[in-house]
């Protein structure tokens, strides 16, 4: 049977050059970093060097990237520590940052959240409005949302809030790889990011900490132990995986402008593909998404129906995020963006990734043919 | 040059055993466990028998077992916690629970630390005394100790306390897969491990929680997110080092007995060779140590020195524990259990592993020959 995997969202293959990249570390170089014979030199070596090139991907210097096991540590971290007092975030954000800030809010933290327009996007004025309840305190708002794709305007808000008392972090995890990401014209303070959503390893990904943050008391480390990563994150380096998540992450940023066009292309095709056998499928988010990123209703049909009929097809999509798969409601984001009952409990998320072709497309809407029913 | 590995204290190599299945998951079977579709299904099943796999190796049951990053993320989850009113724990801790203590203690927790023993052993009627101190708390006193490498009593410790009112932890990251572990022969409630300790890789770890603890208020996700470890762990499940850790722990659990005698014999042909050359070289260990395990002091040399010219001599040990490389002072074990300076600062962590041979041995002596002036 065909298999077609389009939920890249959820997670991707590793590519070939991060495997190149690991295999190494995973056998004949093992060595702890923090050794000091030679064993360790090799690793050591690698970690910076890709520390260096992951600090060259996101315009940062490389003292300014801190190792973690993921996005969601990343998130923690930086909301933890910076974020202890006062947090301004958005009803759509990732359970990383929705759930550290509801354990923010029980240490007697302040969380407000703004509300997300119908097209899946933030306000960015209203962001600024509600930093000027408070005098000082940390933003975290997505750079591009989990479920929908839609790219935030980041640069638009740490642009309009006061830079001198707020901080502004953003959880990057969906678009690093994906889209052109810079720190100094997104102008965050923080960011957060994942090996695995752009063809790097599971169980690593990183925080960008801007250089004059790092001197602030309230910047401490959220693992306590050793002195690995400046002393700011405890643990001994997963050395294969980092190595692996930089080799990744600077493949993707070299062929960011074919793979664009690629997914794209997929994009146009399946949605063209889709609209002729369905009329009554809904776009749910119609511009300004991350390429290859489809959020579509099919009226009348169960999400988690269709994409399990599509899976005994050989077609892997999601009907929400994966994080919150035993929750089979209808998703928070879906419901911060007011999706009406009929759309939101027939959504499915189809994100493609580079690897996806024309003909795959062309099976999966002929899948979805057999399974969908339109009315 | 011939390369002789002898710091498995700091890491190991892979097994073959951890090799062969961590593979597939870090390519073809990519998929993220929370997903719906049967690109997660081989995934989930896979991190599902990873947990029984290590569940049996320690004595426990399945649901008692989180994955984690490492045993830093192990620690610090167990003490920020549950250890957060008061600890009682030892003066020769690793730095992921001492550093931890610190952190609680600047948060207002109360952390009593118990004396160690000339021998490098924790008093056990020590530890109990101070739990007498308050009405109740977490014990915090590790298995086998990293520099030392000698085993703790950490059963006549938790049959001391008041175990209704205490709970105790032990941070078994040096033991597990080393020695029998059993939580129920120890009495622990909390156990910390990491997986590259034992031939697995590095980036994962687990924390056995006994069921009982599991339904306390004060038992709580340290990294908030997705609904991951039964809703206790955020973060997309590191499948291939889950799976990596778990075969690395069943083969050495399998293979405890031989390994031991392996490494009792190498241990017992170094130190009698050392002796024949080296009168007045030092054990500071006499009994009660992990197999393979030497801590030995040189008088009259440095151990740094000592150390690097036997790296250039394609031999590898250890001048204190990996994670401490940066501090180049005496470190806060040997300090621990009062170690004359002479000895302290001439002191090489030697810990061998499975795959070092008599031959490497015979070499290595050699290598000290040309390298220690013996006085």
């Amino acid at each position: 049977m065909i298999r077609i995997y389009a939920d890249h969202a959820a997670t991707t293959p590793l590519c070939d050059a991060a495997w190149q990249a690991m295999m190494p570390f995973l056998r004949e170089e093992f060595g702890n970093p923090s050794s000091l014979h030679s064993w360790a030199r090799k690793s050591r070596k690698a970690v910076a060097e890709a520390r260096q090139t992951i600090a060259e991907c996101i315009g940062a210097q490389a003292d300014e990237i801190f190792f973690t096991s993921g996005g969601t540590e990343s998130d923690n971290w930086a909301l933890k520590t910076l974020g202890r007092k006062h947090i301004v975030t958005s009803a759509f954000e990732h359970h990383a940052v929705l759930n550290s800030c509801l354990a923010i809010e029980a240490e007697g933290g302040q969380v407000d959240r703004v509300s997300v327009r119908k097209g899946g996007f933030v306000n960015p004025g209203e962001v600024a409005s509600a930093t000027r309840r408070s005098d000082a305190g940390l933003v975290s708002i997505m750079l591009a949302n989990n479920e929908l794709g839609t790219i935030q305007d980041v640069q638009g808000i740490s642009r309009r809030i006061n830079r001198d008392k707020w901080l502004m972090h953003t959880d990057a995890v969906q678009a690093v790889g994906h889209i052109p990401v810079d720190v100094e014209s997104l102008g965050v303070d923080l960011l957060s990011a994942s090996g695995h959503k752009f063809n790097g390893p599971k169980g690593v990904g990183f925080l960008y900490v801007r250089k004059a943050v790092q001197g602030r008391p309230e910047f401490r480390p959220y693992l306590n132990g050793g002195q690995q990563e400046s002393g700011m994150r405890a643990g001994t380096e997963n050395v294969a995986a980092i190595v692996g998540m930089a080799a990744a992450l600077r493949w993707n940023c070299e062929h960011l402008d074919e793979n664009v066009n690629h997914l794209d292309a997929l994009k146009s095709q399946f949605i063209e593909d889709v609209r002729s056998f369905c009329p009554t499928a809904h776009l749910n988010v119609e511009e300004g998404q991350l390429p290859g990123f489809v959020s579509i209703a099919f009226p009348g049909q169960s999400a988690e129906g269709v994409l399990h009929i599509l899976d005994l097809r050989g077609v892997a999509v999601s009907s929400g995020a994966a994080c919150d798969s035993k929750n089979t409601q209808v998703s928070h984001v879906l419901s911060a963006i007011k999706l009406p009952k009929k759309y939101a409990s027939s959504t499915l998320r189809i994100t493609f990734g580079v690897e996806n072709t024309e003909d795959e497309v062309e099976h999966m809407v002929q899948a979805l043919v057999k399974t969908v029913s339109c009315r």
